[in-house]
């Protein structure tokens, strides 16, 4: 969200662009922190991000070309001349310049590429995708070997002096450049400057390969408090180095998708006010599809029940708030296991615990409802036999939608389907027309239609 | 989630402890990595946690009440005895030490806190709320002076010899203990050891005071990628630092507040299993209940058109399939937009903006599952005139519904609601009544009722 300030800030810069006086709006720009001179960047006409980037320092420019959505950055980069992109790509940590230069038509990434001062540091990140380790690494890492001594690792530290706040642990090598331990730049200032490095690293490194997913990466460096994660070859050989950084941005865009499947849609690739209005609508109608075709089963079923709606018509008065409550119910269910199961509160393992967790709440649930159904039924002036039909049903629909509730996202979970599925939707949706079925048989028996 | 390797490890701890062989249960935890001793020490019975928390070295001992959920740990050490208590609090970082120390009961926390090495680091932290900056905070950082050179704060690094990864940042202080910048370890091995750290350390340090909301400081040091963040009283004064470890666990707490919401339930405070339920369900009823209230207005409303109904029973075969439909489209949106405020991708100054990209989108999906619809009426032997009702009732339903998801998260928001609140149920529910407005006011006109 916007801070006043940067309002403030947004409107000097713009006045500043409307007068063509481009030194102001660079000084504005250039006294900010980079993430809120990428908030304000962004909000620019793109014929006033085009004029204003090439005339920014180029190390702004670079952290403004990081902090932007992907598309956002590629299209900006596309209409600048090539010399002006080489300029801020150079300035690039390695594994955003590859995520930008994987961004752009190839032809213009291969021309950036070979006039980058150190192309070598970037090529080899274009190799792997965006989303697994090797496409969150950088290579911008500094390798020390085990006979090193303490001082000469400050030394080699103080000689590569390095401008990303990548540096905080430093990773061991053997001479075949396999992975072999790791030091923090804390335990080389506190070790004796003679020993060997060998003699007070961490030989137990946590590593990853470079095919692993990046939810697996966050995952590990979440769990093991990490603030870097060095990335291997099949053969132990160090290539890379994720860093914190990257992966707090990774289990937002996790967290998003999560919350978007959640509430019955495909989750967006791109900020929401970027998407356009097809993009939304494509991304939301093949679940709206899916879940009007098992909707209208609530039609199937009460045209089956169409003699017992003639002979009481006041039972269809009930209908929306008898299937309404048991797909709220089942919403708070599934909400709370999908985020238990997420967070690792419980697993597959658990599944009998949660159902049997579940039916009991949905028993207390239950029998609260079913008191306040009853004498709402009454207060409508309905029958006896109708305030019992409606009460019984009340209580075996939330009792049904919890049990589903607690089922469904640990059987998508075993068959190996994101357990975000079963959202809220998807359970009202089930237990629509399941509850028809049950309200009607309950009262066939109760009110011997 | 467990990994199938520490299941094996499980049931070797719990075989050596069911033939009461300590020594090797101490030996397997030992070989573990904190997160894991944690995991599977919260698997043992109340009595086997008991016996072998002692035995085991204090420094794993504190990692593992660390990692422990808050109530165990203090359920825990309430069984121990004090001096156990002591040695491991002893080895805890000052701030998880206040925080256990501030759920237990004062006498035995007094009781601790008298016979701790250094009770003076921990007494400060007990006064503020677990939830504030001032509760995140420890103690254990070293303040750096001005005029100290780049050698001498690498020798006072040295002597102070910090055991928590807490130093990569290291914050500078004026004569009255204000803060006044920041430099970090990488920079003080870099500059020429000669240099005073007021060259070169950078004097715009994010800060924030003592009372601030955890979740703000999670966000301000999510944003400026911070991995430290001071704590400052009034006058500028630094208290303490937060550390990103701790900021982590808040932004997966909050988030699993906001998923638990989103369901339509009050957040749990404590993992799931661990939650009684009657608990759970009291954190559920009061939302249900009020939706059922809410949801009992679609009763009335259907009482209203009792006449319509009657005249034509054929139309509430589609009451279900519609407002089911409409709440499915207005989660999706709520979703969407709850999240998008939640990650700033809108603001409160987009509202405009954010219904009239919803109401375009409405506009689509409705069209769609109108087509849907008038098929699939004429295709259960309905009328012309119903399956025209039905269709036209559909497209308004999902553009209302869409609309209402877009302003509602909104308009919370502007009154300083979590816009959470407004859940998937709470939408199917608000769709529900309104929906069934819809429907039979269009009936009433098509169908000459």
């Amino acid at each position: 969200m916007q801070t006043p300030i940067l309002e403030d800030v947004l409107a000097r810069l713009r006045t500043a662009l409307e007068h063509d006086d481009l030194p102001t709006a660079v000084a504005i720009i250039a006294a900010l922190r980079p993430p809120d001179q990428a908030e304000l960047f962004a909000e620019l006409t793109d014929k006033d991000q085009v004029a204003l980037l090439p005339q920014l320092n180029p190390a702004d420019s670079a952290d403004i070309l990081e902090e932007l959505d992907n598309q956002d950055a590629a299209d900006l980069v596309g209409a600048l001349p090539i010399d002006a992109v080489v300029r801020i790509v150079d300035q690039m940590e390695p594994d955003e310049a590859a995520d930008l230069l994987g961004d752009i038509p190839p032809a213009r990434a291969q021309a950036v590429l070979d006039s980058l001062e150190d192309p070598d540091e970037v090529r080899p990140l274009l190799l792997h995708q965006d989303d697994s380790a090797g496409g969150l690494m950088t290579s911008e890492y500094l390798a020390l070997r085990r006979r090193m001594t303490a001082a000469e690792a400050i030394a080699a530290i103080r000689a590569w002096h390095p401008e990303a706040n990548a540096a905080y642990y430093l990773f061991v090598v053997d001479a075949h450049g396999r992975l072999c331990g790791v030091v923090s730049l804390r335990q080389l200032i506190v070790a004796d400057p003679a020993t060997p490095i060998a003699e007070f690293m961490d030989s137990d490194v946590i590593s990853v390969p470079a095919g692993t997913d990046q939810e697996e990466c966050a995952r590990l460096m979440t769990r093991y408090d990490l603030l870097a994660l060095p990335v291997v070859d099949a053969s132990g050989i160090l290539l890379g180095v994720i860093t914190v950084d990257d992966v707090v941005d990774v289990l937002e865009e996790e967290t998003t998708e999560d919350f978007q499947r959640q509430g019955g849609a495909q989750p967006l690739d791109r900020p929401y006010l970027d998407t356009g209005v097809f993009t939304v609508a494509r991304k939301r109608i093949g679940w709206l599809a899916i879940l009007f075709v098992t909707e209208s089963l609530t039609g199937t079923v009460l045209r089956h029940f169409e003699n017992e709606l003639q002979a009481a018509v006041a039972l269809s008065f009930f209908v929306p708030l008898l299937i309404g409550t048991g797909g709220n119910a089942g919403s708070q269910t599934t909400s709370t296991i999908i985020r238990a199961l997420a967070v690792g509160d419980i697993d597959l393992g658990d599944a009998l615990r949660a159902l049997w967790h579940e039916l009991r709440a949905g028993l207390l649930l239950g029998l609260g409802l079913a008191v306040a159904a009853y004498v709402r039924a009454l207060t409508w002036g309905s029958s006896q036999a109708l305030a019992l039909t409606v009460s019984l049903t009340i209580f075996t629909i939330v009792v049904w939608a919890n049990g589903l509730g607690s089922v469904l996202p640990l059987l998508a979970a075993r068959l190996h389907i994101d357990p975000a599925i079963v959202s809220g939707p998807v359970m009202s949706t089930l237990v629509d027309a399941t509850g028809l079925f049950i309200y009607f048989t309950i009262a066939q028996v109760m009110l011997g239609l």
